[in-house]
């Protein structure tokens, strides 16, 4: 009751994730958890209000591909099952705490700039995770 | 590396402190680690704005004598060292940064009510704990 089954950890796929995953790994060891991440790609429609009058959605695959690519080498490194690694579009604060739900995690882990408190490396926006939470989360701190 | 040393959990003594010490204490006993814990008590000038003409240093000094006779009865229940067990005037969210500095913790643990997101069991103040922090924060859920 007072371990965690299911961890779902959010990364930018940047050096620094390395040591939130990190973190997160060393939990579901301990507590024998499941563990799943999450990488959150920000439509660029969304990302720019939508005022560009052009068709985006070739750039956007364009990411797409490449960021599965990362994100499958990311989630090999750490031996995560490859049905446990998320890829999704949206708005990160919402779709993290959707997800988490959806898979049933107990936990989600986060980095959390020290420079900036709570900034979290997927952007200033995800700090709604926290606000938006159906679980415990662990904010890491990464860089300096 | 990726473990704790030492957990500073944050109490506001209710009965939904139990919870979140239990986490804290899960995961000190996963990782061998050092256990303290922190109350803040709100000096009644800061929380009144200083605008009552009134010696309140009476008052103040049995707040603290019961919630200090509180915190040892709730420590002993979770087994914390009385030296590892600290209560601290101030506002919250700065104390408990500081103390997690002075007493090199890895790791704050604080309660978070569900619905409220990070507004924190210590107060809705002590959410400027996580953005201060010089350390990992896990946000612990509470309540409905």
């Amino acid at each position: 009751m007072s371990g965690y089954s299911h961890i779902l950890v959010a990364v930018d796929l940047t050096e620094e994730s390395t040591g939130v995953v990190n973190r997160a790994c060393a939990l579901c060891k301990a507590y024998s958890a499941e563990l799943s991440c999450v990488h959150v790609i920000e439509p660029l429609s969304l990302a720019y209000g939508g005022d560009i009058p052009m068709d985006l959605s070739a750039i956007q695959e364009q990411i797409q591909e490449t960021t599965r690519s990362h994100l499958s080498e990311f989630g090999a490194m750490f031996n995560i099952d490859p049905d446990n690694q998320h890829l999704i579009f949206g708005r990160p604060e919402t779709e993290i705490d959707t997800l988490a739900n959806q898979i049933g995690a107990d936990l989600i882990v986060v980095g959390s700039h020290g420079r900036h408190g709570l900034a979290l490396i997927l952007g200033s926006t995800a700090n709604g995770v926290l606000h938006g939470a159906p679980c415990d989360v662990l904010a890491v701190r990464v860089g300096i």
